[in-house]
């Protein structure tokens, strides 16, 4: 259920759509007490206003630590459907951070401004657990594990890594680096040499990121609205996608 | 109690069933604030879709890191039941990830996706447990155990595991194995030996399983419905069907 | 309360009663919240299907891990009752597992089926508890204790266990195990060495216990169902008593 | 507010009333939430059923670890009136467990039935306490007491237990041994000596008690009904009364 | 607002109020949900049977471990103005406990009834506390205190009690001893030398008690009434003041 | 708010106002669950006795610990105003414990009456804290404290009292045990050397305070009022001031 | 939203309004459950009382631990507002405590009164903080601070405070200090040096403070009330601001 | 939806709107239960002033630690842009503290004021994060990091921060801190050098403050907003942006 919420009465006909993307990107969150990040409801509103004749253009506020692969990728595909078969240009406003899967979904965009202060770059990939075997041993607590084959258990916090686990799990990591390197370089005009300097994992302010190459320009949300609205030549409305409240939906109450 | 919600009005007649695997695969779920997976249900929407006239195909959504090996073998003999008896097709559309349990109920479909990163595989089985023998004795606990058979209290968290239980518990880990292997050899078109290979129970990519052969193809969950319209031949509606919220029912609301 | 519920509507007379015991066999369970395992409520159910003229049959679905003898014992007996003196016909679907006294109750059933990776057997008995007498002595801590005879305090945490005190536990282990032993030479077509043999406590997977002939054949609840149809040569209904909510009869509304 | 629920309708006059006895035997349980063991209530029901002219007999399921003296004893007494004052038969019905104060109050019984593995036995009385001085001492707590008398603060969990203590604790304990030896020999056909024998503190199956005279049969609760309908010569009603729901009276509702 | 129910219809006029004694003896308990022991309602129960003309007695259920020396006195004085002032008997019916405050309250009645196996006895005063200076010092903890006189913190927790404190103490603790002796003497045929003999603060059975004089005869609730219906010579009505539910007030229904 | 409740009904005219001081007194109180001490409402009740003509004589039910200095002697001099300025005798009837600020609050009465062992005395001024600065410092947690003065953190937890601090705080101790001393020589008919003797801080009874002057008799609360009566030589009602109900106010009930 | 309540009627026109100062000084406070100190509505109500011509003055009740430097000035020039621009007098009745930001508030009354007991002065400022850098040192936790100057995390708590930061913080409180200092000199006849003497943070009893001159006399609140009647010379109604219920305000019942 | 509550009545036309900013400067903040710092709803608040023609001028009240760069910086640009594009005034009037990013906002105000006392400066940026490397090592517990580039997992708390992370993080630190220096050069009539030898992190009080130039004068609220009002040269009205309580939108209560 995409609700919409007038913010700017323009002069002329037509819209921009402002779509927040807030907190960390993960599947579910249809939770009863809604109002944290909803996957599915972010892939709703982006093809809602891709199909809604009346929209130009589309703002995406990204304020994110990140998360996902998949679901960044998800998004990224959305925004590239957006672009390209809907003929609608997307520009990112980033917030406070947009780092990791938040600079992930943003490369796609037709422009991408940040605050001079925004933290983002954080270009990689990473796969981080905890082992306690030896604790476990320390206490005389042992873990009993009957198995059919021998990576069954893979990143198991009871049992010390091997390097075959330590190749297997790198070949995925690699994997899922390789496809972030491919999603920058399509996005940005960057060289694939360029972007690999670049995604050494390490954080970038948009001050630094417009030097790079890694965003376009800055600006805070209301800029960003007003350049699109310069760049489609009309002083369009500028609507904003609720997030819904969870407890709207459970007492029947619609927001409209 | 299954609810259908309209996604995408078709031009043509005829429905796709879009059907929610989401969280651990196991018994019961029909828990006052359901939400989470619940087995019964998924199994009524399956049977729903296939006796259902209307419906021409299913798409499976599955985001699951597994779980009971009886719970996933009742799913996947459901949708051999729709594939073979009702002859409709059922695509999988794996999400972030869809291992151990997740890929042993995809084995069937007529044929899988997965996103590049979707985490897949992890084909085996595996028992776990914890003892704490050790423990009890330093702290100076002991248990009082009579019993009428030597292996009454295999797994015990509080005595050491013998050969003889490890050799039991080996052989039902090893049965379980094997159904897995017979599950993926008649799902897929790939030799025992080949699942053999694959089946040390590590994990695969969506890149990596397309190049195996454990899945046929790279897409997001919209790719999977756009081909199986293409398959049918007809562009037919796309319905889902709801969870259905765990609180409607406590409330004595019906859901029909 | 007994409710019914029609799940398959069939085209000539009569019904097949599916009843559900889920979750660990004990006594009381009428609690504020049900849900969980009620004793009283399955006898009721066991009783009002062998009363009812129109039902045929009986299909018990098992899924548990065993509980009580004496529970076990009481739906054992009332299974034997509805098979001699109603002469309806009792088949057990085992689900994911049915151990212990899961298989005792089912030891009287006609007919026995499970899936190949049920988890069942563990045939016999066990008395377990804790002892902290000596980490209670470490810190400090006696217990004073003041009895009329020698073993009214059987089975303390605070005390050793005596030889004596494990003499009259093994008694009552043994009787009960005898018990157990001739459920199962009654309800299987098995003598008493093949019993023995198989009743050490260890846990058999479907597969296996086809083989071994503690059950007759592997199959899930539809295919149990589908198989009484047809020995019973009519499509009859099919119907399943619900657990009953303990929330509606505590605001009153039944749920027919 | 004793409570009456229709369980069998027979074909001739005449009811059989079926009382619960469930959990600890101890005062007071007019808890908001009752459900629980409630002393006052069962005395009530007792009393209803000798009054009622339509009730001819009386069984008494009993499953209880047992629990206070003084509360078993007046359960006995008036189980006493109903034999004898009001020439009424009363059967007892062993669950699960019927030990302790639960034997206590079942000797003066007509009829005594159990499961085969029904836990009864446990003839005899006992005190137990903690004694942590040793601990607090070690931690550095004293207590400080000012007393009138030498025994003002026996069973003190802060000092250590005298001999003269032990002597005055033995002899509360041996007047109740004695009262509980005198309640078996005069409930059931065995002398003292046979009595003492038994009465060691050890605990018993259902099957073990028919064999040593404990009890007079085997028999689920239904059985038991069975046999007082036979030994009564009608085929009566047989009606139970309700534990009465806490909450009912919270909410004002009357239950008559 | 002392509220009365209907026990028992007699034939002729009159009345038996029964009012009970349950829980810890201490003031306020005018609690919101109130249920346990309330120190004003209970004097206020005596009271109004007191003044109650169609009262021709009372009996007092007692199950208390005891509690304050003073709330006890209150009760005892009222219970020797119901007698002496209002000519009315007051028969104690003992029940589970009936010790130290619980015999103070007791003493004062025409005849004290128990059951044999009653906890009474216990005669005799005692102050506890705890002194934790040692512990306090190991971890470093010193309590700074200002004070005007010498013993203005006696029995304080975190210093050592001084001999002159042990005296004072003391000194109270033996003027209540005087007090229980007194009441005692006066409300039992036993000499002072008798008296203190038994009031070492030792416990008796109801059994004991009756030998040493301490009680009159062995009976329970029903028993000590149908004895009073007999010493007054009329077959009257009884009736039990309700302790009337905390809750009821809150919401304004009253319970008559 | 201050309600009345009629709890005798006298034959003349006139009232005694019965008003009740419980729990520890402090300010503040008016909390939403009330119920507990209120020192506001304590005020505003013998106030509204003080200016009621119909009242006649107040008596004051104490049963505290004691508390504030400032508090008790706010309610003393309320005392010493209804005493002088209104002319209405106030008699103080000690319940379980009047000790520290409950004399205080006490002395002004024209007469104080307790039962033979309510706990009275504890003449005297403490001011207690707990210093852990050694045990800071073990642990390896220092504070940092910035002053303008030397004394601005006195009787802080974790630095040292030095013997400046202490001679402060001692200065204010006696400056409250020197009001408290003339509250005591003004109230009661003893010279200033005899209230010196008995103000060390020791507690005494009823029985104690009697002989030494510090009360004047032995009585129950009912005494107190029947000695009242007399003194005024008319049969006058007794009311109660209600504490008034802290929900109540709360739900706008008003308690008359 | 400020309440009135007539507590006293006058004879003569004219108010004197009651403003309750309770609790420690700081902002916010406008909590859902109120009732606490809330400092906008203590500005509001003086405003309130200085605007309503009918006031002729204020009586300030002060019982507070005192608490923020900047809260209490703005206070303490309301005050002087109220007393200069608005010509009404400001008495102040201290209760059991107005120590620091409680005599702060207090200076520039027209004249103070306190119980002899009530605790005041502590004229001074301080900042505390608590620093556990050895212990996080010993635990094996260190802090990563990335800073742009050297005193950005000053009194950090988990690194060693240096001198120059002591030197900082010692400015800040001496500021303070001088600001508190020039306050009492304003508003008490007292020279610097006489405050500065009394301003090393010790505490005065009310007795202690009407010697130094810290306060004018001694008195309780109904004193100060009609010392200010008197001074005003006419007999005048007396009103209290009520504190408003956090609960009426957010369900919308005012309290008037 | 942002609300207006009249504070003060003017005798012209024009309005000074009064907006509040207190709380922890963070993006978020529409929780269900409001009331606390909400980013987007002050943004809305400046914005809806600029843009209503009545308003004259805006007093910011700032009561806050600081928090987010890039939101105070959002705030920033907000009050340059009423400054300079809506020609309209915005004073600052700080209250206990307006330190960090609390000073960030105040300083492109036309005129800046504080309490004497009030603690500003803490010119700075600092990033702060806990290590337990060691901690974890000591108990045995390690952790498993596969990651695509060397600094990926900067800042982690289970590795030791090496040079190179330093020297990224002092950068973006660095970065902030120049921003931060414009913004006061802009701001303030002050040189670069000037600012730098301020901005070393270290807090002042508002007295401080006045002298070195970062603020303006001294004064409260009521100061800053009668300057205001002489500044206009108009006596207009006071309104205050209610921060609309969260409550209120959760049951659909709008608050226009």
């Amino acid at each position: 259920p995409v609700q919409e919420r007038l913010v700017e009465q323009g002069t002329d006909e037509g819209k921009i759509a402002v779509i927040r993307l807030e907190g960390i990107i993960q599947a579910g969150g249809d939770a009863l007490f809604g109002g944290g990040y909803n996957h599915q409801l972010l892939l709703d509103q982006l093809d809602h206003a891709a199909r809604d004749a009346s929209v130009d253009g589309i703002v995406l506020r990204v304020d994110t630590p990140g998360g996902g692969v998949v679901e960044s990728d998800e998004i990224h595909d959305k925004i590239v459907e957006v672009r390209d078969e809907y003929a609608k240009d997307v520009y990112v406003s980033m917030g406070g951070q947009a780092a990791s899967g938040g600079y992930y979904v943003a490369a796609p965009a037709n422009r991408i401004y940040a605050n001079g202060q925004t933290i983002t770059g954080s270009l990689g990939v990473i796969m981080q657990s905890i082992n306690f075997a030896e604790l476990a041993d320390e206490l005389g607590i042992s873990d009993q594990t009957i198995k059919s084959g021998e990576f069954k258990d893979i990143m198991s916090a009871t049992r010390e890594m091997t390097d075959e686990d330590e190749e297997i799990l790198q070949s995925i990591v690699d994997d899922a680096y390789e496809q972030f390197l491919g999603v920058i370089e399509d996005g940005r005009d960057l060289s694939r040499s360029e972007v690999e300097e670049l995604a050494d994992g390490r954080i970038f302010t948009g001050n630094q990121a417009v030097e790079n190459g890694l965003i376009d320009d800055l600006g805070n949300l209301e800029d960003v609205i007003e350049d699109m609205k310069a760049d489609i030549g009309r002083d369009t409305d500028v609507v904003e996608y609720e997030q819904g409240f969870g407890f709207g939906s459970f007492f029947g109450l619609t927001m409209d």
